[in-house]
């Protein structure tokens, strides 16, 4: 498929045409291309930009938006999430992906990082709708004697890799997952990351999310939940590690000589009480950082627009500092470092030769004029309201308010009918 | 002109039919009222809230969106904004109102309260496309041996009082400025205080918003800015008073003891870098606490709803406490606490009696499934993108992605020539 974009801003400034050919870039320029195109759509001057990347998200959480609103982390997990999670299905976590992936796709992300149970469900609903992902079965565990190579869990992860690493021209990639430091046990982590390393898979983390998971290791191990993963050898592997919120300075400095790559979640910490991550700080020390939404039951929403700003908002009032975490920077966060944190460096680049991902936003809105300095508009001013194209790989996924790769009524209709099992 | 609504979900959770009769409420209940109808409208199970209340704008300042990004507000002001604003004129302060209203409108916002020039022109920028509005002449003084009654900005905003007052059925009020601490003397303020209240007319004020006015006010006059204003009697009138990021707790006891309503703008102050204004301690003083946008040139949004999702998070953050700054409570700050800072207390109630303002929520699109928590689907999930219709006095301005009041190509074209004439 050739489409050929005409009249499309870019972030410079520029006024150009933009073509795609299958799932790529071809052109980017100021004359018009020749040629013949299967479409020709006018953008009347809209912007086109990178399109967002989502680096920490529980996609099939959808199904638990909104329960146990007001809990702080640990009684919202276990008198809330966990049962409910008791009674999920393979079907209700399908569902619930495709009705996630919709919400991303609407408002402009095309990729996520997911780490969770029924993965073969998440990949068969993102393959599905078009969007790409990396997808990790979570692991946990609580006995050091066990045989690792036996765990059930782990098998569920090595299969999930042999069937689906690669697919769909690399949008579905595998990784592993350690849950968290709180619920894995030093000997399993080692083993884990022993496998990855070897194998070269990347690991997804949750990492000092909250001041008690933070303090407790300390308590029980003497070392921060950071020092814990470097002493089981995790962090030779490929991390990256979701929220760091309470992080020392000795972590952070560990992360970097590490090269783990942190996934900020801004509105869950808020939401749950657990903190602001110092972002700057992070950042400074050289870790590459990108943005995540967390699942849905904790944020509530899977919109990294969203993330992307409040990050920019909240970090300069952290640091009484109009200057801090700027507009182009927290752009970067939201786009391109997602692709690398994900292994996409093929991705969010508008030029030629670059796999086609991006989002077309609407600078003709009352919210969006003037329009005098593009890059503010797109971090204070824009929402959801004005994407008007959502594209990934080159394949329109969302336009003018209808999803192109999505039954959307179907979509909606399954997943209430899970949502009602689960909680009937 | 009387509407019945059929299918219409409470934050209750009831499901009810809703009639409106000229600019009120006439009935709200589970059975369907007899009688004719001018319109029928089938809500399909939407979700009818009380309309948003915008306690702190500059809504001409929409011209401005974007310029000089990245300043902290001292220099924002006077390197950017300061010198625009001298080329400010009628015409363009009417248009960019109105811009600055379509925003508010499909944001589901139907009232706010104004500070700036030109108020004339924002007064019939309202009356045009039907929302309401508190507006109010910013004063500033430099003379403490001025002849008050003659000072020119005060001899407007009598004049705009007199004209304006509770026009179009109370949908203008008027009231006062004073601008901020350290752009008036202690005289003048003392003198539109009498004022005021012999004329029982409220005063809006910028109060404490950044560390530098507070400290320069101490170090000044030895006193914080609440101070100041107590001093000259300023507090005994109706206030509302903006901001207040760095109120000390003495501060707060005086505002509370003096039924000063406080607005709280978050994005603004986070974007300026100002800081985070300590909502919990000034809301548990008995303060009436409301949100306010401040103008699109330090936000850069007039989004209510926004500013509202952005308080109950970062507020949660802040504490450590997931329970704080609660849905309910923080629909409460951007619905019925706005409204009573506007002296509007019939309104922001769907009951009968009351004024018909109201706005309908999808609740059925991805990003709001499942709505199993009505007040968190509105305060985590919830965006501009779920706003179906907006009514003010029983008017509905705007519905399915459409301006009612507003001739919004028009607003457009004539909005970016006045920015154009301003920045030529």
């Amino acid at each position: 498929m050739k489409i050929l974009f005409e009249n499309v801003k870019l972030l410079s400034g520029e006024q150009v045409y933009v073509t795609v050919d299958g799932a790529r870039f071809d052109y980017v320029g100021v004359e018009r291309p020749s040629g013949k195109f299967d479409q020709i759509k006018n953008c009347r001057g809209a912007l086109l930009i990178p399109a967002f990347y989502n680096t920490h998200c529980h996609a099939a959480m959808t199904l638990f938006r909104g329960v146990g609103d007001g809990l702080p982390l640990s009684r919202w997990l276990n008198e809330k999430i966990f049962p409910a999670e008791d009674k999920l299905t393979w079907d209700a976590t399908y569902w619930a992906t495709l009705l996630g992936c919709a919400e991303m796709i609407s408002s402009g992300t095309v990729s996520f990082s997911d780490m969770y149970m029924f993965e073969d469900a998440v990949a068969d609903a993102v393959i599905e709708c078009g969007v790409k992902a990396n997808l990790a079965r979570g692991l946990v565990s609580f006995d050091e004697n066990a045989d690792f190579a036996q765990d059930t869990r782990f098998c569920e992860a090595k299969e999930l890799y042999n069937r689906y690493n690669g697919a769909e021209d690399d949008r579905i990639k595998i990784e592993m997952s350690l849950h968290a430091e709180y619920t894995n046990v030093e000997a399993y982590c080692a083993y884990v990351a022993d496998y990855c390393r070897a194998h070269d898979i990347p690991i997804q983390l949750h990492l000092s999310e909250t001041r008690d998971e933070h303090e407790k290791c300390i308590a029980k191990y003497g070392v921060t939940p950071t020092g814990f993963f470097e002493r089981a050898g995790v962090l030779d592997a490929a991390v990256t590690a979701a929220h760091c919120v309470w992080v020392s300075d000795e972590d952070i400095e560990l992360l970097a000589q590490n090269k783990v790559s942190v996934s900020h979640n801004p509105s869950s910490n808020l939401k749950l009480g657990s903190g602001v991550m110092p972002y700057s700080k992070i950042a400074a020390s050289g870790v590459l950082v990108a943005l995540g939404t967390d699942g849905a039951a904790s944020n509530n929403s899977l919109n990294i627009m969203k993330e992307m700003q409040l990050a920019a908002l909240l970090h300069k009032g952290m640091q009484y500092d109009a200057a801090a975490a700027g507009a182009r920077e927290m752009l970067d966060v939201a786009t391109v470092n997602g692709a690398k944190v994900q292994r996409r460096e093929d991705c969010v680049c508008i030029a030629h030769g670059y796999r086609a991902d991006a989002v077309l936003i609407d600078l003709n809105a009352p919210n969006t004029l003037p329009s005098s300095d593009l890059y503010a508009t797109l971090m204070y001013s824009a929402d959801r309201s004005n994407v008007l194209m959502t594209m990934c790989d080159g394949r329109i996924l969302f336009e003018n308010g209808e999803y192109k790769s999505i039954d959307i009524e179907r979509v909606k209709f399954n997943f209430s009918r899970c949502v009602s099992q689960i909680f009937e």
